[in-house]
């Protein structure tokens, strides 16, 4: 489903219901730039410390242009009789294929998201980075910049959104602070205003209009009337109109501002939405090398990013509880890289999904009868790389004789449903030096606890409300379908 | 004439052609951005060095999308009977409005730019800043930002350019600098590499196969093997190709190499090349509020800009000799600003424009017929803002009665063509407390030699070749038609 602002409504619903159903969600971002300069470049040779401040200056730099968000739902074969009929029609090779136990449905969205640019009728300036190649990337890849710029569905997030609107209560409410009028013509007006606006309120006048030769100067008269309660201003054309009213009717007024405020800010914080709801979720979250992904949707729909690595660690169990990362997994397993011999995406996707179509017992991956599987019919646009991304992570999970655990890991282990996913839970892949990956969250401190037999995910989840690392029941992911998969070849 | 790459060949041999020819040209810039916060917005209390700072700042913040470029030239009577024919057909008002002495024919060029991305096969990246709402403005305003990217005209300055010839040729002659193998695993390959290399040498086989992981390693092998008089490389999907050769077959190899990077670089100058040639031309270019415009094309299009003001004022005059701002026309004639109350060009032009068609004694401009007046029937879209400055320029110098002089200069004068333009001349439109201009190039330098009877443009133009203050004589600026009419009415 491709959405922009014209059709979020309607995606927001679906999404809605969608993201508590699911039993995962995959996701992949495209952005305008990558890294600034040479010195911001990743360096095998970082630190974590410097990888962390490498990848928040790149996302602190460059905008994301579109998210892609696949959510993934098991439906097992008793639950999915009438919609496969409807699904048969669209995709030839899926009798073969169908396991007995049941298919993944597939709803990819991918949205087209540009940074909201007011609230109410006052410009939000937001400034973002670009790099001429990645735009090229981009067009390459059939990026349409017009959908972008022209369609582009708003974002706000929370923390921007409180500070415009303490700001705007403060001038609804006259606590502002005034315009400095420091030059000399400036001052004169200033003062002429001053006295006229004595004189009109000494007066039996209801209205007087103010000539004004320029912006400047519209808001020192504003600014002026302001600290009156029972006067009120309107811009006109060259003028400004200050009107007498009542205390009551000025607060009154304010009131009314105040309300459109509030619809106002939630209409502008728009895709924020929908990472507010899959944050909700405490769904697992699949990418393919995903430190750039999950700190871009961290800082620009959630908040600003932590100053260091050690408390962003932290602070992402809050914002997503589970991340799994399949460039990781691939890089990680030497079964894995062996056979296919890359770890990039577009590489192994397609190597994976025409294993899968030509009759091997990997479970069947079949999109909701409302969901394209691609807007463009190229990798690359980021709906579709979610959706590639979350049916290489069943794939990978489900190979003949599934992952080598006890080679990748070093210590062998048993093949258990709970190990494997354990194994790659909040591993983030960073090629730094001999290591291959950057644990955040809750993974390391669950290192010695995943042998109970609830599902391994409900162990990583750390509670979104305190600080406290203590697991809360409304946190419970559903990935019981997937664990099912895996157990079956264990 | 709306130019992308498509049909920039085209178009850079009309402009070549047309700018030896004009009488003045008219610019105009689109950019991404203009100011990234509030501490780099410009303000009335700056010095003159903060401001330059500020759009120093602002320039080497954000890119340019478009330029608009408007050749004015003046016909006489005599010369235009033919081309009149032509364009009787297509203006319908113009028998009337016809002044027995001729008209000025507009070529308005709108150039969609951006940033050249390769050299050869080999990226150039640039790095630019974009405001949501300065894309925002753009979109309003029909911008095609698909065309922007898709279609754009590359450039790529002098500067840029002899740097990536330096580095280019140091790359083919072996004199770079060596990738460092600084982990343990590069330097295990560094020496495996190098003991295959050594035995490969020895051998009578002609050609070697080197397995490569990743680019950082196939670099690696290009450099090691670059320092190999008689031995060559070639990139294969997934390996390296060694070969041997001769010293001769190497450096032929290496002077096809050389001519081919020198054919690549002019292609990848594109619209700097346009710019170029406006450079050479010595013709008194005007522009609306053009600070930013002036800075950017300086930035962008000819070399990085100096890095103090006073050096900057020294400088354009070797870029371009004498500039000409209709805002400080409007802002510093109180005559005119009486009139009309506004200095911004998309009202106070429509005004002129309409008053030049309701048959004033105005002289006319006419469209070249192979240009169109512009593309997406706008104000902003830079080839049309460029033609409607152009278009205010002539008639702000020819309203009833001429500039009000005595009263704008603060000195009385006689009203003759020399000192019309040369009270204006390279002074640039800035509100800075109660100074409104910024005097750059050779303005203030020839505030007492200007009783000659020669061209006041002349005066103006310092020689682009030397730093002293000399006058060229391939300098002389062709602008005596606009100086004639000018004169017809003091």
């Amino acid at each position: 489903m491709d959405v922009t602002r014209d059709n979020f409504g309607a995606a927001l619903s679906e999404f809605r219901k969608a993201v508590v159903a699911c039993d995962f969600a995959a996701i992949d971002m495209e952005m305008t730039g990558l890294y600034e300069s040479k010195e911001w470049q990743p360096h095998r040779q970082d630190s974590k410390d410097d990888r962390y401040a490498k990848i928040k200056r790149s996302v602190e730099s460059y905008g994301v242009v579109q998210v892609g968000i696949c959510l993934f739902t098991w439906i097992a074969s008793s639950e999915g009789q009438g919609h496969e009929q409807q699904c048969r029609q669209t995709d030839k090779s899926e009798e073969e294929e169908e396991s007995s136990s049941g298919y993944y449905e597939a709803r990819p969205f991918n949205f087209n998201v540009f940074p909201c640019t007011s609230v109410g009728r006052k410009p939000i300036e937001t400034h973002f980075g670009c790099k001429n190649t990645a735009f090229e990337f981009l067009s390459k890849n059939s990026f349409d910049f017009n959908k972008w710029v022209y369609s582009g569905i708003p974002y706000l997030c929370t923390e921007e959104a409180m500070l415009i609107k303490a700001e705007r209560i403060g001038l609804y409410t006259n606590r502002q602070t005034m315009t400095v009028a420091d030059d000399r013509v400036s001052r004169a007006f200033v003062k002429g205003f001053e006295c006229a606006l004595k004189e009109f309120i000494s007066s039996g006048e209801r209205i007087m209009r103010y000539d004004t030769a320029n912006t400047y100067q519209r808001k020192i008269i504003h600014d002026l009337v302001s600290k009156h309660d029972a006067l009120g201003t309107k811009g006109q054309n060259g003028c400004i109109e200050v009107f007498k009213s009542t205390k009551k009717a000025m607060a009154k007024h304010t009131a009314q501002r105040l309300k459109l405020l509030e619809a106002s800010i939630e209409e502008s914080r728009g895709f924020c939405t929908i990472i507010d709801l899959l944050s909700e979720a405490r769904k697992p979250v699949v990418g393919h090398n995903m430190p750039l992904d999950v700190l871009h949707a961290y800082s620009k729909f959630y908040k600003s990013l932590p100053d260091t690595r050690v408390d962003f660690e932290q602070a992402v169990s809050k914002f997503l509880p589970v991340l799994i990362d399949t460039k990781y997994i691939i890089e990680s397993t030497p079964g894995i890289k062996a056979r296919y011999k890359t770890s990039n995406l577009d590489e192994i996707a397609p190597m994976l999904e025409k294993e899968a179509s030509s009759g091997s017992a990997q479970p069947m991956i079949r999109n909701h009868p409302r969901f394209l599987r691609h807007v463009s019919n190229t990798m690359h646009e980021a709906g579709f790389d979610a959706y590639m991304t979350g049916a290489t992570f069943i794939r990978l999970l489900n190979l003949d004789g599934g992952l080598d655990l006890s080679t990748a890991a070093g210590t062998s282990c048993e093949h258990g449903s709970e190990l494997v996913l354990y194994r790659y839970i909040n591993k983030l892949y960073l090629a730094l030096g001999d290591e291959l990956y950057w644990q955040v969250g809750g993974g390391s401190d669950l290192k010695n606890t995943s042998t109970s037999t609830a599902s391994p995910a409900v162990n990583a989840v750390q509670n979104s409300d305190d600080d406290d690392m203590a697991i809360s029941e409304n946190d419970e992911l559903n990935s019981s379908s997937l664990l099912d998969t895996v157990a079956l070849q264990s």
